[in-house]
């Protein structure tokens, strides 16, 4: 396949995703009396022939205190600090990029947070990345081995190194300055480039996946009682989160240095959180 | 003077400044019916010969939400990667580093939060640096006024270029990714090398000044009435004041980078944010 066809289908795959992921949270809040809906901004580029997106997000809801779901498609150049770090970009920093990105924080504490996102980058090279994590406030080794094995599941039924990607995840989400993990860890995979059809399913497979696994969280867990301690706990938790996504991560790093939309790379971050 | 002189002179002197600091602001504190003292703590490097810090946080007072005072003491070798950014450093990367630095989130959001900092720091070269800001989450032309004359009034007296530090000020503490200032500005500086014992006198300075100004600040406002819609917006812009300590931070970096403490380090945080 042509790459100019490459990026169509993989854009045109995040695109129908970030639908079915809306239409489900909302379905959930509404199973659970929540009235919100998500609320669409679109943004370009300043060059907009470079590009631009589409973010989702649902605010103060009575499943969600606040989800993000990003979907972008950007090009440019690289400034020549930046584009050192990235594959097949040393030379002339010519990058295409798109990607869906999905972040929720609940208003349960006792629901982790969930984080999803896939993307298909182009450059000298091409190839996807993503990957799906959870951030629990509160230990549940049952949840904990439940979401691990459905993973696992995943990745064997495509063939995909889920020890990996394990592995990958655990040094990718880890807090250096206070030597602890984010969460408790998913699949991280990046630089999937050996058989396009192939790594094309399975990003499509976690995709729809993460609806399912993020579904069940939620539905099991929903009805559990907490009380303002818990909640205390999830704001601090929430500000590791913080100090993750602003120190460390690389897609945040990624968005800010495309020349991306602020309050899209941002909607990660939880609407309040303590320290 | 010796070199190793003039670190015991400007230790000692963070060391006296940092106890000032405390004091008075316990003093406030207690005026405004508060009872609320600094909890102080003691930490080391790994390797102890590194020395280390001692950091004050008041908490949930009257006035202060949070108040943090770190003196830190630090010396080692800087890693291959960070030592290129700093002067002096380049070639053996050993450093030595004392400073103190005080950020005030305050209960009544019509007060600013205030941050100060001086430091002396000893590579192959040594030098003093510093400053003073504001960062209000009303706009209160009379106070910005009052705050840079005031600075104005300090650089004057010791001949140092105000306007100079005031647009070095306006450039550090801004969010490139928002557009947008952090604050008001204030003065910042940094490499003052050229007269240790003037250098020396005007850190001393601006830390007696820093003492005067915040208090007057404070006594000034303390009595304004707030209601629940100004306190969020406080929370807001604490979470811009995150995203700038977190993204763009120098002192945050050099801690980070120089096996610092980290609760020390981000004593800056304020106890609540939101986005």
């Amino acid at each position: 396949m042509k790459i100019e066809d490459k990026k169509k289908f993989s854009e045109k795959w995040f695109e129908y995703l970030q639908d079915q992921i809306c239409d489900c949270y909302e379905s959930i809040e509404k199973k659970f009396g929540g009235s919100q809906k998500f609320l669409a901004t679109k943004w370009s580029k300043s060059k907009k022939s470079e590009g631009g997106g589409n973010y989702r997000i649902l605010k103060a809801g009575k499943v969600f205190d606040k989800v993000g779901v990003n979907k972008s498609t950007v090009s440019g150049k690289f400034s020549k600090k930046f584009r050192t770090n990235i594959l097949g970009a040393q030379k002339d920093g010519n990058y295409w990029a798109s990607g869906i990105s999905v972040v929720a924080h609940m208003k349960n504490p006792k629901i982790p947070a969930m984080h999803f996102n896939t993307r298909f980058i182009v450059t000298k090279k091409s190839w996807f990345g993503g990957g799906i994590d959870l951030t629990p406030s509160f230990k549940d080794k049952k949840e904990e081995i439940y979401f691990h094995s459905k993973l696992k599941e995943l990745c064997n039924n495509n063939r995909k190194n889920y020890n990996k990607y394990k592995i990958w995840c655990d040094k990718y989400f880890f807090l250096k300055h206070r030597n602890e993990k984010r969460g408790i860890g998913g699949i991280f995979f990046d630089y999937e480039k050996k058989n396009w059809e192939k790594d094309f399913q399975f990003v499509r497979e976690i995709g729809i996946g993460f609806i399912e696994l993020s579904s069940h969280i939620i539905n099991n867990k929903i009805k559990l009682k907490y009380n303002k301690r818990d909640k205390e706990r999830q704001y601090l938790k929430r500000g590791r989160y913080i100090e993750f996504n602003l120190l460390y991560d690389r897609g945040t790093k990624f968005g800010l240095n495309s020349g991306g939309n602020t309050e899209a790379i941002l909607m990660s971050l939880p609407p309040k959180a303590k320290w």
